[in-house]
């Protein structure tokens, strides 16, 4: 049975989101069709905005409407601390935990030779100028722990210590709430590895 | 931390889709403005033309672009037998198992006096004038296997038979390649009351 076309090409079109599949995107438009017209409508334009304002910060590289985004621009965060991420969805992550005051520099991705991703494509000559510049007095490396945020993380920390800029990676370990029985085997040898002394009572 | 107005609006019109939260919302978003922008564009403008175009089909009440549905305009059908089903999606998969070439109608939802969806409301009238005009010899009852969907299926029942339609329902028990042991009680309840003779070999 062939669909009628503007239906065909809505499924498909919805394939592009994460984790979408056909037998998901063939629901998601059912539904849409069926009980949310008013949601689809406000969805098509809410695309259409974030396309058209959402740029990147022309300091951090995080997405933003704005020349410069808002943390960037904010007086009272600490701007001789740099936290270095992945993704915008890190730099979320990181604000939520409340424990950070510094600024961001979101790379956009990783190092990747084999994807042709060098330093270039995530900024790396543009966080060197950062360094130069003199302002930043730590970098705190909150790649992921992946071989190519190792290798990411290594590559910046380098460049960091020859403009005497403090380095220091994130610590890995076993989760909270996280169960011992159940971390993976190279978490749980991070874990020991990153042990530190109990300070006496 | 505040997102960009722009982008905190997507995260909150993708909550439409079903099955999506708002971390999955929010994931989304930022893998569209990341490395999606032209699925993202392709997909503003499918919704659109979806709400623009898809329309109900006057006789069977599927969706369509057109004024009759494919389906019904085909005179390679059987035009003498009627399937009601719920939804449009159980039209697609029933289309997929290639086992019937007779027409359909679809409720688009079922009984619900609760939530006040009344016989008018899922076009019980309109099903009613077919049987009516005497085309039809057999109608299949395909709606769900729930309270509601038993409760439809019985209502139609009784209206298809005053105008001496045959009547019948699909079959409810093991599904092909299910385990007993894993069949939920009611379903294997339904298995034994449908029971049917072995042919002998």
């Amino acid at each position: 049975m062939k669909l009628s076309p503007s239906i065909q090409d809505l499924i498909d079109a919805l394939r592009c989101l994460p984790g979408v599949g056909p037998k998901s995107a063939q629901r998601m438009t059912l539904h849409l069709l069926e009980r949310e017209r008013e949601g689809a409508a406000r969805l098509s334009d809410a695309l259409a905005e974030a396309l058209e304002r959402v740029g990147r910060c022309r300091r951090c590289r995080n997405f933003t409407e704005l020349e410069e985004c808002e943390l960037c621009s904010d007086p009272r965060r600490d701007q001789a601390t740099l936290c270095v991420v992945e993704n915008p969805g890190d730099v979320l992550a990181i604000e939520q935990s409340g424990s950070y005051r510094g600024l961001f520099f979101v790379l956009m991705g990783h190092l990747s030779p084999i994807d042709g991703i060098g330093p270039e494509q995530i900024g790396l000559d543009q966080l060197e100028t950062l360094f130069e510049a003199g302002a930043i007095s730590e970098v705190i490396l909150a790649t992921n722990p992946t071989v190519e945020g190792e290798a990411t993380a290594y590559y910046i920390g380098e460049r960091a210590q020859r403009h005497d800029v403090a380095v220091s990676r994130i610590a890995h370990g076993v989760p909270l709430g996280g169960e011992l029985e159940y971390t993976d085997a190279s978490t749980l040898a991070h874990a020991l590895l990153g042990r530190k002394p109990m300070e006496k009572s």
